[in-house]
């Protein structure tokens, strides 16, 4: 019997073992500081891999070369990554720099340039600063290492206005050996469906085909990088990559193949909780759990609606239980359901017991002093049930603040 | 040959030949204070009429009552309505509510219930009060008539957090005599797609049948009060109706009927821009004009991503020509277009020559100075051409700032 457990602690993609990491400060914004801004992780073995990438149509240069990298094979040696500097609507250019790019990080990492997917995040519609980046490519490549602060490193490197790294390590132990999943991700600011100017970056020393890793990829991005928002925009960069170099000898199959399947989503969601909970100046987290719907899309797109809203999201700043405004955003989700079958509750979490709001058409107004005191956690969960089918969706949400207004006002 | 003009001055619904109408003061919001905020609107003659609604899937019940109405014949006399309470999710009590509100109002207009629409804007959730809703009506009917300060007192009546009173008049000069359009709207708050908290009545003294009505109203919603958004939120209680009593006595056919849906449109346009003008907190308003799409709905789309994304009101709220975030944002639309077609332009006004800034896969920047001195202006217009077709879509916008989160975050 296999065992899956979510580390206490992690040092990200360090965990892993046979992937050597680093961060280095190569001034990519050009403000002469030392901030890490330039991640390399190499994998001394060739390693399986899968991605998923923004459906943006302005998907940035580095975009198109991941996806070329996974159609020549999958067969990976190293991610490198940027923050600063997005490289997106950067024409002809943009891309010819994310080649470079990808031959600088080949060459520090002892590989082929085809063996190399590149990343950047970063401001929009300037161009890379490839001399500096050139240096901080090889300072990384100089020290790759293993150790905790290599990782971190790493994780560092690739945040903007993040205020806190995300990294997340799963173990899962078999009878054929254990093996480790981790991962290290960057979010804030425009976080929406098809992910966000997000990146997620997964390694796993577990030894499982290129296949295997896209299903279990996709499933996980899904219900987590998939499901959440802090403002509703998605990004020209938006990249989740997973890579397998087998260096734990252990091939899951089965039963330890399906646990492999839930340590990827189990990081997965983690490192998307870590993003929801870092967005851009918010002070609350929301989880919203649309039931009861006639389709999947219908609880997504009700769900959406309510998680999008601004009046809803100002008013979760505001500690204000104002599930009016939830009902009006259900309302106008173009979902097939009866208003009068409609039940909301607010609860502390999905575990706790939930405290009726709304039903048969009316408010249950005798439960407004427990409501308050839910909407006032940094955390809670919105549980709304549509009595129209079987279907559900959960999306992490957060609230909207002036201080996201005044942060996002100007560069 | 007819004339259509404008008015520079209007007293809304008072400028139409056999209307009277007036507002009260009902304290429906139980403050005490003298606020009006019950407007009553009656024709002299039983009016043909036309109504456009909420697509809200939680309807409040005087939009139920409306369709009613309409059902019924479309002949009608008065209009009802009242600010503070948007008597919506108020279960089967809100039904009995807005039917007594009706039948209330047709006896202090002297007309049957089934002739008088019903509208009601404000808290979601709450209960009317009859009472001082019955004495309100009563004293609004008390003192009917046509001078301005009526006109005014109405239009007053029925804002909620708007900052201006909402009205237009246009005039139609033909040769069988001449006949007026006027209305008067509220907005603020839950502007978006297929209306918004928004509610226009709009009055005409031309003899025009229903069916006519229905197609000027429709055809005037569509690109005025359905393309404006300020938060992206769509009421429960979206209302606009169009009474025509004939008391001009011109009948406009042919080309002076062309004039007369003219009209509609121009009143309607006028109220529109009013709305978004004062949206809540905002401090600008921005014209997006999408064209070279590949279809209206494609146009649509990426207007509405790009007029609704918090990332780019934020940059227009901190007069910051950010570019980036709009072909961001038209980027995620799912519209069809290729990026290395698509041009992008900063422009005063419709009307004033546009400032290249992005085209051909890169950005202009040398026109940057001028940019900045466009996006700085309290209304400017912004140019998308997606380089794919021949349709496009107008949307009026506006900025997101700290002002709107503060007034949101409680009730």
């Amino acid at each position: 019997m296999s065992e899956l457990r979510l580390q206490p602690r992690s040092s990200g993609i360090a965990d892993v073992a046979g992937f050597r990491l680093n961060g280095a400060a190569a001034d990519i914004r050009g403000k002469g500081d030392d901030r890490l801004d330039v991640a390399l992780i190499v994998s001394d073995a060739p390693a399986a891999s899968a991605g998923v990438f923004t459906r943006n149509a302005f998907a940035a240069a580095p975009v198109a070369l991941c996806r070329e990298v996974l159609r020549g094979g999958s067969r990976v040696r190293a991610v490198v990554a940027n923050s600063g500097n997005a490289n997106a609507c950067t024409g002809e250019r943009g891309h010819g720099d994310a080649e470079r790019m990808q031959a600088l990080a080949a060459e520090a990492a002892g590989c082929e340039a085809g063996e190399v997917f590149v990343c950047s995040t970063g401001r929009i519609g300037e161009a890379l600063p490839m001399d500096r980046l050139g240096r901080g490519i090889a300072l990384a490549g100089a020290d790759l290492g293993s150790t905790a602060t290599h990782g971190e490193r790493a994780a560092d490197a690739i945040l903007t206005s993040d205020t806190r790294r995300k990294v997340a390590t799963a173990r899962v132990m078999t009878a054929a050996g254990t093996f480790t999943v981790a991962g290290m991700a960057k979010g804030a600011g425009m976080i929406e469906p098809g992910m966000a100017t997000m990146l997620a970056f997964l390694a796993t020393d577990a030894m499982v085909a290129p296949g295997g890793l896209r299903k279990a990829l996709g499933d996980a991005v899904d219900t987590t990088f998939n499901a959440i928002t802090v403002d509703g925009d998605m990004s020209t960069n938006d990249t989740v990559l997973l890579l397998a170099n087998g260096a734990s000898g252990v091939r899951p199959a089965g039963g330890d193949l399906a646990r492999f399947r839930e340590a990827v989503r189990l990081v997965c969601d983690a490192l998307a909780e870590k993003i929801v909970g870092d967005g851009e100046k918010i002070t609350k987290v929301v989880e919203l759990l649309v039931g009861g719907a006639a389709s999947r899309a219908d609880a997504e797109a009700v769900a959406r609606a309510i998680g999008n809203s601004l009046l809803v999201k100002s008013s979760w700043y505001g500690n204000d239980p104002n599930w009016g405004r939830i009902l009006d955003a259900a309302g106008y989700a173009h979902a097939a359901f009866d208003p009068a079958r409609v039940a909301l509750a607010y609860a502390a979490s999905a575990k706790h017991k939930p405290v009726p709001v709304f039903a048969a058409g009316t408010a249950a107004a005798q439960n407004k002093p427990r409501w308050k005191k839910i909407v006032a956690r940094p955390r809670f969960t919105i549980r709304l049930d549509l009595g129209a089918g079987r279907h559900a969706y959960r999306l992490l949400s957060a609230d909207l603040t002036e201080g996201y207004v005044n942060f996002n006002k100007s560069e």
